[in-house]
């Protein structure tokens, strides 16, 4: 049946009857759920859609006028969208710190690497220890942990002991070590069905940065 | 190794080498990848991240000062942190048009429910079809299709047709149809590896609205 097609009165109805059940069923396990927690959150997989949604959070956050702030692990001085209007339009509200200097092929220089995750991360503690602040974006933090420049369970006990309740905070990036996924709250893998990079096309502006 | 121990020199020559060798085989692929295109752009999947990664790039858009478009298809009067955001800073760059009237089970209706997905669509092709409009975001669309509101060969065929080839178009919402996501550019699926839900956490700001 396609939306042209008129609809029989006893199945608008019956859809009725069947849509009020389900409303209660829903209404009823939302009712249950009336906790409020500051969420650890896990975007990984080699799918797109990672920063984008974590950057998508922070929008939602400002919009609801929490303070929030980004430290981005790898992209430095990149001119990406997210980092023009969140430095142009929205820097009352949004702390944004780039501390990387580019994927480690760019760099070529590993204890530049590991000093500028070491500077992100002590960036990062100070940021989530603020309770004032709502959310705090780590960027591409599990490649720093995939490259061994920081310590996934040195980061873990940090949020264990001192992370606000209500303080939410988001780790992006492919490949998050095992033992935070176990410690998160909320954990999406982006899954690749496919990818225009495989077409030839180029990063482009809006979709990528 | 952690990020405190001190690295051998012949392993930070090693790595140097190493990421070298890596950069050129990068470059090598970017140089290859010269295309640009308006892609047709899918989230799909149970997990989080669908649209929130939609409004990330429609913020990224509004970033490069690229004139673009949401037509929500199910979330209807609900005050979202997107809708007010884009609605209160960005209306001169970003319309916004919520068309729907909550989920099928909040209006009971399914006649009202398929005239609101049919009214959505016709908004949708307009501002599709607009050549200055670079990205257009279709919101939980893909649950209008998959009620059978919409009529996705419909939808693919218009897009085939009429959509500008440098417009961007993105489809969100659970359950895509299989048309779609072998007719699409990117496809990216959210797989659901831990919800806070299921642990009676309620949406909260910031992270779901």
């Amino acid at each position: 049946m396609t939306q042209t097609d008129p609809i029989p009165e006893d199945d608008l109805a019956r859809h009725s009857r069947k849509m009020a059940k389900k409303k209660a069923a829903r209404d009823r396990m939302m009712e249950s759920r009336t906790g409020e927690k500051g969420l650890v959150i896990v975007h990984t997989g080699p799918g797109k859609g990672k920063s984008s949604s974590g950057f998508g959070m922070i929008m939602r956050c400002i919009a609801h006028q929490m303070p929030c702030a980004v430290v981005q692990f790898i992209k430095g001085a990149w001119d990406t969208g997210e980092r023009r209007l969140l430095t142009t339009h929205f820097a009352g509200l949004c702390q944004f710190h780039a501390m990387g200097e580019g994927f480690t092929w760019e760099t070529q220089d590993k204890s530049r690497d590991i000093a500028a995750a070491a500077a992100g991360w002590d960036r990062a503690k100070d940021l989530i220890r603020d309770p004032a602040i709502r959310m705090v974006l780590l960027d591409e933090i599990n490649i720093a942990f995939r490259y061994g420049y920081l310590d996934v369970a040195e980061v873990l006990a940090f949020l264990e002991a001192e992370k606000p309740p209500m303080t939410h905070v988001v780790l992006t990036g492919r490949g998050a070590p095992e033992a935070l996924v176990a410690a998160a709250d909320l954990v999406t893998e982006m899954t690749q069905i496919r990818h225009p990079f495989r077409a030839g096309i180029k990063a482009q502006p809006g979709v990528e940065y």
